[in-house]
């Protein structure tokens, strides 16, 4: 079968590899039917992020079972399937409050690259989620949005503890920002402040719920919205970018007492415990708990409430992988759907 | 009239000093019950926090209302009141919120010194309450309590998100720890777990509501409180210290998707984003926002619910003050009572 692999900064190949087998007996082995370029793989991609070696990519994956081991009791061959991008037993501890990317047997699925014509999935059973039915062509797009940047979006909110009436700002305005932006509004926001400054994506931001759009970064950005909410801050921000810039934006933007939920991978990020004391603002991130969310999400686009799948502003055969790199780290695109 | 004035670290003098007046029609002036001294001022004391000059010194007092300006409603002389060592109108939207020690007006009383005689209030109507009527003698000791480390110690609970049946540490075993044993325990905890090396210190946390004490510090006191919840952390942790390695033992002995609430002022605190991403850990912190527990914490204390008061280990008079720190610096006395 063929599949990604970064060789080196900038340099993706799709190239032919092994196909996956089952390796433990709680693997299952799925058919590729969608997958797509995440933000957080461009640190690597622009070389922030080492590559020492070729690895195979992605880590964003929907499709049909082909296989399952022996210890996979409610997994089935031929349903179609949703999962986070970290493996979960889904019955540890830390699963069982609802943090299932702490998961104690956790694994990496993207480690094996999920780029591919074909994925070997560990812990099958806690990992992935079956969709009632074989899914409409038209919703592949948004399911294949929640097995990260929509869960991911959706963690921001709760971390943040998004409350209906709020003031939710959104700092970031990639796939996983816009998705922000449609959790907070699920979850009842009474105002929605994107920032961002760029035209398409803002628009889809106001499509979303956004209910004001700041064009401002940075301690102007910060003023802007202290302005926007009678000087204290909004109550819930959400940081979906992870600089030390954009962190600081969220922290201060946000009023005492209010929320941050951060779900950009940190880079850099150094947090003064003093401000952190004085500021009031209650802080928690961390990879989204995906598997927590998956349930609800599933039914949140099947039956039509949400579209996150508009995210997906390019399509391109899985073979043109690497041009759907290109044109996210340009900026051309907001995020690359692949198809096998 | 007299007061403590902090001239140098070590150096505590108990003086002549004018008598407060009201400056403000919004003041109130007291007349001083009992006073105390704090943890936090020991940074002072010790020379963490520079001393530039001769300074009143503390800031948490109950007293009888003496006098009061022109645009104060609520507040009557005679009246019993306690008040937090922020001022607070209680009106603006931070008061509002309940963090009242992030009012848009607040003013540090203790920038007047609280060891003293007599005592000038801002903002009297937000800032005091008054008992129901003159309390007796034994509860000035708890409702002192509830002027600063007893309301810290329930905002540690509070930031926490302390539920029933939670799993709690304590870190930190001063007056504030002890009080946040208390907290804990009111908000339902099913194992508080407090984490000290002192004998007596263990002895009032017990009686307190402590059901484990924890001897381990940093790195094995984290391996320890691990080792006691099947191997992922305490629920909610609670940091009532403010030492750099003090907080990465509260946020490393707290579970994936666990709180820990941070009361200890910090010093030289320097939190990583990425590990605390990676935590999937909560935080808040902050000066303890007092006014909006003292209603509840004045009924707790006079119905016999709770007895912070015990906190207090050694009285004197509030003329032997310079004492009073030595004790503290000395760990000697857990907390001292001074009585004008």
């Amino acid at each position: 079968m063929r599949g990604a692999v970064i060789h080196a900064p900038g340099d993706v190949r799709f190239e032919e590899r092994p196909h996956p087998k089952i390796i433990n007996p709680t693997d299952a082995v799925i058919r590729t039917a969608a997958t797509c370029v995440c933000g957080s793989d461009l640190w690597d991609y622009r070389g922030i992020n080492p590559v020492d070696q070729p690895t195979p990519f992605g880590h964003e994956y929907v499709g049909v079972v082909e296989e399952v081991g022996s210890d996979v009791k409610t997994i089935k061959p031929g349903q179609f399937v949703i999962g986070s991008f970290f493996a979960s037993d889904n019955t540890c501890p830390n699963c069982r409050n609802g943090y299932q990317t702490s998961c104690l047997h956790r694994e990496f699925v993207g480690a094996d690259g999920c780029q591919a014509e074909y994925i070997r999935i560990p812990l099958a059973d806690g990992t992935l989620v079956a969709t009632p039915e074989q899914p409409a062509e038209e919703h592949i797009p948004s399911l294949l949005a929640c097995s990260d940047v929509m869960g991911t979006g959706w963690y921001a909110a709760v971390a943040a503890e998004v409350r209906p009436g709020d003031t939710v700002a959104v700092v970031g305005d990639g796939a996983v920002g816009l998705c922000a932006v449609i959790a907070a509004k699920e979850l009842g926001a009474g105002r929605i402040i994107a920032m961002s400054r760029h035209e398409t994506r803002q628009k889809l931001a106001r499509e979303y719920g956004a209910t004001d759009i700041v064009t401002e970064r940075g301690e102007e950005g910060v003023a802007r919205i202290k302005e926007m909410t009678g000087g204290i801050g909004a109550d819930r921000v959400l940081e979906c970018v992870g600089t030390n810039e954009s962190m600081h934006q969220a922290l201060r933007a946000t009023r005492p007492g209010g929320n941050v939920g951060f779900v950009g991978v940190p880079h850099g990020v150094a947090i003064d415990g003093e401000e952190l004391f004085y500021s009031h603002v209650g802080l928690r991130g961390g990879p989204a708990p995906v598997r927590q969310f998956l349930p609800d999400l599933i039914d949140r686009v099947l039956s039509g409430r949400i579209d996150p799948g508009k995210v997906f502003d390019l399509t391109l055969p899985l073979e043109r992988v690497a041009e759907g790199y290109r044109a996210m780290d340009e900026r051309r695109a907001i995020k690359t759907l692949l198809l096998p």
